[in-house]
């Protein structure tokens, strides 16, 4: 081997050497923040991302959504994943760039809940399937009225641009599986298909867990999918190429049936709210505002600020209400800033969220895991930030019993994990909905509970966080930062939810109980009146007559007891 | 209150929101993701990344480093963070992209082993400290042979480009304190001095740990530091408005004194290997490649690939070697990927790394924390995903006793974790570190253990990892990603070191029981002679010589035993 020796470098040599870093190449390098670090996660990412997508466009669009997730093995360790939408479409222009541009999108610079965020998920999924198989991204989109579009883009990743491949005008519509085997066609709606390296593991992380999880916490939902993998071979030498060549023969649908008519509410968009506003962010937003003057910029550029207020604010902060907002100084702007933080304002509006509510949690719960006894809590919503949050929370718990399929009394409980409406199964150990269950003191309500651990028994914990910024551990948006505002009020949650536990679990043991002393009166009253009737020689109806009453009075002094 | 209703939206309104979002806007509203999301973690974040720099640039330009770390408390809850080092400095032009621009710099596009490899840290803890106090980050740094340049510069986070605020030539050089009290000047290097929202605590999270950590795996690091904080007051309320305007009295210094005159071997950069690289990568260089023909793109592009392994690959592959690798198809390019990974190749070259050895990971682990019992493992060189890694650990056993002032049995043991010789001291429990020692059985070394945690013992564990690229879990660099090679090599390394422990521990134990026995002897040896010179009638000599043979039996029978 060559003995290499390294330049030792000087400011000017290594000045040379700097250079931008695209954003794409960044995660395509660090593709385990996005999710993609190993097949088996890369396909649940991969449709965690077109369903999200999918969803927000439906529900912005005032449409009851009905997706179709389409996975098929296509050659060992390879998929084609299809997901089709009845969106509202998109238009031709902006298609190349919402599936092959990292940052890009309508959601990061509003105040308003939905589940996608930050522009990256979709165009990421495509960029792993070019980066593994070399592929493109197609997508065929229709809007209503007009002709379907087809387009194929690859990311170019040195520049963080869409390279199109193909671009023409279709028939194409989004077909749906009905129930008698045909399909139903809808006039608008987007279908996007990305082949990747991928693999297929049912269980708990697998794609089958998060589209069940997505039916229960979203009831409008019509949503079929199907997993069509190629024949396992017995002789894997033979005919090893004939089989690649040929795809498996496609599964049968399954469905899972829309429970609510009713589209959720939607949310509305909002401004920044004064208190959570940091200084650096103030004076930039000064900078920017378009308003001729300071109070009127303080009025209109954030929420919960009248111009009464305002104008007050500024005088607290020895600034002139008319000063124009583009000039305020460094140091004006610390006092403002002092002066906003000091006033007593409006907690921030809460229509920027669309939370799931006690019933329909319950609702979800009951359908995917019926069971003995339901509980549901809804927070008052709260701020951390200065981003609106709310957290919701449900329980079941079973009557556990040896051969009732149901969850042991001797197994952790089980958690589901919810961040605006989406699942989260990734990255357990890290989120803060697990740091608060693990927190509560889950004794105290009848269950145990290894030290610092979940606790134990036949209950499944349900635990939702809506905000306009949901704040995730990582770009693959698996686990919720442990910001201690959003700690608070799910042990908050939780421990109301473990009140109603501990009330149904010793009334259940009370029940029981009693239901055991029932059958000890039942069982030896006879006896008794017999025995009594024989000493005191009574006759058949006295006999009746004493053992009622004697059921009464043992009966009574039960209850009381 | 107004009643506000969203507006029903279409795929035509939905596209005019679409825009580009800035990764600085991006990291802004995401700043946990980099390891700003609380005032004490911000402190500990800017240090780490300022330290990190001034490390990589002092041993790229051959420069023994020296390092002084100055944080003072400006107001309630703000700091300002000066590090000042002696590395080549930074020419004037490259400065406030450095500074102020996410994803610039010089270390991404290269496989080769350093602290930094993002272009994300430094110029993340300026906007971080834009954003909480509206400051500017002030850089002054000089040039061997040339005047200072002192630059104050913020990131426009919209368009992430940097902002000039002052620019300046100067007379500066950087100051180091002298054990005297005294300053000695450096003729070049550099000081970074941001203002920022943070809090100073110390402990297992503080700055004051990481900066020991540093000094354990960089024994050729002279270190200075020291942290000013404003008087307490004893009336809050009085002179609160006097009190923020006068900065506290400095501090003394600390110093951690360098303890290898040598710098580490410097590692060398290298080409990819072509088992790492996926099909899409290769299909992009193969099309950005400038070499005339396949064969000679394959040799010169890739490490590993003589001229003839490559020409037989092309062959094998059914492609022509003088084909030209811009027009390579894509199911030629598939034919290629699989006949790289079918071939036999040599393994990466490891010079792009530079481990830290076993006897100095020895001698730090000794200098911080002596102890009785050392052992450190350096593994052979590995690969996960195309990338060279190597990993090393270490271990100090002490000899625990209550009020040794020495770890205890009942705790766990200290893990220290180390990535290109920087100290991760967040996110212990997603970190790879973390699980393989977890994951090792360490009651088969004689530790107890709980099951799934750490084991319990007065040990110190240190781990590190030497790789081109380092796969965190989030882009704060605090936690090593799940990579199940690297797992693998971890746990190898702990296992060694736990034979070593066990060997070590049953041996202690097996001399504390033959001290006890040595005692017995020594204590009734005497006693038995003088009772049998008394039955025997024995002299005096004649007794000596009978406790001398008696003692020399009954020691050969103990350590025969």
């Amino acid at each position: 081997m060559k003995k290499r020796t390294p330049a030792v470098e000087t400011a000017v040599t290594m000045a040379a050497r700097q250079r931008d870093i695209s954003v794409s190449e960044f995660f395509l390098k660090n593709r385990h923040l996005l999710g993609f670090d190993n097949p088996r996660r890369a396909l649940l990412t991969t449709v965690k991302e077109a369903v999200d997508n999918a969803l927000d466009a439906c529900e912005e669009a005032g449409i009851l959504p009905e997706l179709a997730v389409d996975m098929t093995e296509l050659a060992d360790n390879r998929f084609r994943v299809s997901v089709t939408d009845n969106g509202p479409g998109i238009v031709r222009n902006q298609i190349p760039r919402v599936f092959a541009k990292l940052l890009y999108g309508s959601k990061f610079h509003r105040l308003r809940m939905s589940r996608g965020q930050q522009g990256i998920g979709i165009s990421a999924a495509g960029m792993y399937g070019q980066l593994t198989t070399g592929s493109a991204t197609r997508i065929d989109s229709r809007v209503d009225g007009r002709r379907a579009h087809h387009i194929e883009v690859q990311i170019d990743t040195r520049r963080n641009t869409p390279a199109i491949l193909k671009d023409t005008e279709t028939d194409w519509q989004p077909l749906f599986p009905k129930a008698d085997g045909g399909a139903l066609a809808s006039g608008h709606g987007t279908c996007v298909s990305i082949d990747m390296e991928a693999s297929y593991v049912r269980g708990r992380l697998s794609v089958d867990e998060y589209l069940k999880q997505c039916a229960i916490v979203n009831p409008h939902l019509q949503l079929h999918y199907r997993v069509s993998l190629r024949p396992k071979e017995t002789a894997p030498e033979v005919n090893a190429d004939a089989a690649e060549k040929a795809p498996p023969a496609p599964e049968a649908w399954t469905t899972f049936s829309r429970a609510s008519g009713e589209l959720p509410k939607t949310p509305l968009e909002i401004k920044p709210h004064p208190h959570g506003v940091e200084l650096g962010l103030l004076m930039q937003m000064l900078k920017g505002s378009e308003a001729r003057t300071l109070k009127s910029a303080l009025a209109t550029d954030f929420s919960r600020l009248s111009p009464a207020n305002a104008e007050a604010i500024c005088l607290q902060a020895g600034l002139d209400p008319k000063a124009k907002p583009g000039q305020i100084a460094h140091h004006e702007s610390e006092a403002l800033y002092k002066a906003l933080n000091a006033a007593k304002l409006m907690r921030p509006q809460m229509d920027c969220l669309s939370p799931i509510g006690e019933d329909l949690m319950i609702a979800g719960l009951k359908k995917e895991t019926p069971g003995a006894f339901y509980a549901a809590v809804s927070r008052p919503p709260a701020v951390y930030r200065g981003n609106p949050f709310q957290i919701e929370a449900a329980l079941a718990c079973f009557q556990s019993g040896p051969g009732s399929g149901e969850p042991s009394a001797d197994e952790p409980v089980q958690v589901l994990r919810f961040a605006n409406r989406v699942p989260l199964l990734h990255q357990a150990g890290g989120c803060a909905i697990t740091k608060a269950v693990t927190s509560v003191n889950w004794k105290a309500y009848g269950l145990s509970q290894p030290r610092g651990s979940l606790p134990l028994g036949p209950v499944v914990v349900l635990v939702h966080m809506a905000s306009v910024w949901v704040p995730f551990t990582s770009e693959s948006k698996d686990s919720i930062a442990h910001y201690p505002e959003i700690l608070r009020e799910m042990t908050f949650a939780l421990q109301e939810l473990g009140r109603q536990l501990g009330v149904h679990l010793s009334r259940r043991d009370r029940l029981a109980e009693q239901e055991r002393k029932q059958r000890y009166i039942e069982l030896y009253l006879p006896h008794l009146a017999l025995g009594l009737r024989q000493i005191l020689s009574l006759s058949e109806p006295e006999e009746t007559r004493l053992r009622d009453r004697l059921r009464d009075m043992l009966e009574r002094s039960r209850t009381d007891s």
